[in-house]
């Protein structure tokens, strides 16, 4: 079994790092391979744009897709992209670490799937979600926030975490994950006074950290956020009648 | 009346830049003094992290938000982020142009709000919201997608658009910004040959040419995205008794 961490924070020493190496412990532990993608710490360039594509198909009209598609024929993909390409395909399950900035990944991390998830070589219109490419591999999200947990509840003024994940989840079942509920920890505001000093502080990293290496172990016990699918969707590309339960994130809410 | 267009798109002749165009355009018609930020051609960097911060208040251990107010109280931000938020402080209406790419903003517009929404200098705990630095300003997005528009409705497999957008729109209501209902272009694919050949394609990019300049003619008769604030929360930031029907979107939906 191989897994590969994303991970996503510009900081070595940041509370983020360490869930990063309870992972790669915990997973080693469990007999998986692991690689890690450090996208700070590779240098990621996060912006898709002509200047990655040497061999254009239009050198016109620069157009991300088609290009995406055109070096995937061709194999002229950017090296950092083939790089996360061959990590993706040799993982059996994908660990993304990341701090919640602006209700969403960071730039870096949306960045990698501007760029790694290419068209042409990793989908196409009818070759995604539960027909697509990464299908049978699983994906799970480790987020940190900077706000109290009952903040980001379904009524709170941080924002619903279910529905601030959404985009990225959707995102990783379009490639054709089994995405996991993610692992929260609520409330990390990394390493100022508060982070150095405070005991209690301290005490609730250690159990968020011993949190997240259960997790981990008990993997096998998740089950992976329900989705729809191309037999729920009819030839427009909506739910078929009698679905109207699943229109509230396109899945049951729990 | 000042307007700032923030646009993010790599390909000058994008429909994108297209409808940048028609912004300005009208704009200007309409008597603002228009700015753009084309985040492409300027070059902007979108990845937060140390190297933006040569006087860091902690060598030690880099965050974010502890350099961003550091950086603010000293008078040390980077210089394109100084630019940002000088172009920010002089303009009534904020217009951002971006085509949806997984889900979301591309990586370059989520790092220009990564690092010019900076924590201390524009916002606090407490100074944020509908107390937010920005409150009386206005904002909009104008978003291209990919797909046929039933796609993005509620039960579309595309997804909900208003939900795609929601954490975008609750970070410029963060900032204090009233959040105008954005303008979708559905089904824009860019420069490939549909682009180039199709007479029925480009008569629907003039509609929604046209359609966007009408609508921002007629922005004073658009109703701000509702959103809860201070008042609907209590003090562990959960709505209040009696707010139920807001906690989808934390707002009502329509």
């Amino acid at each position: 079994m191989h897994a590969l961490i994303v991970h996503c924070h510009p900081e070595p020493r940041s509370f983020n790092a360490a869930l990063k190496e309870v992972a790669r412990e915990i997973l080693q532990r469990l007999g998986y391979k692991v690689e890690v993608s450090d996208l700070y710490a590779e240098g990621f360039d996060p912006a898709e744009g002509p200047t990655h594509y040497m061999e254009r198909t239009n050198t016109e009209v620069f157009t991300a897709l088609t290009e995406q598609r055109h070096a995937s024929e061709l194999g002229s993909l950017p090296a950092d992209v083939c790089r996360e390409i061959e990590r993706l395909a040799r993982a059996d399950l994908v660990v993304f670490q990341f701090p919640l900035w602006w209700h969403a990944q960071p730039a870096m991390l949306k960045g990698w799937m501007d760029r790694v998830f290419v068209y042409g070589g990793l989908y196409t219109g009818t070759y995604r979600y539960d027909r697509g490419h990464f299908r049978g591999k699983r994906a799970i999200c480790c987020v940190t926030t900077g706000g109290p947990e009952a903040t980001f509840a379904h009524n709170g003024r941080g924002g619903d975490i279910d529905l601030l994940l959404w985009p990225m989840h959707y995102s990783l079942y379009y490639m054709g994950y089994d995405v996991l509920p993610p692992f929260l920890a609520h409330g990390i505001q990394g390493g100022g006074p508060v982070y150095q000093a405070q005991d209690s502080f301290k005490a609730q990293l250690e159990t968020y950290k011993a949190g997240w290496a259960r997790r981990l172990e008990t993997l096998e016990e998740s089950t992976p956020i329900p989705f729809t699918g191309w037999n729920d969707w009819d030839e427009r590309g909506v739910l078929k009648p009698g679905m109207e339960g699943y229109d509230y994130f396109i899945r049951a809410h729990p």
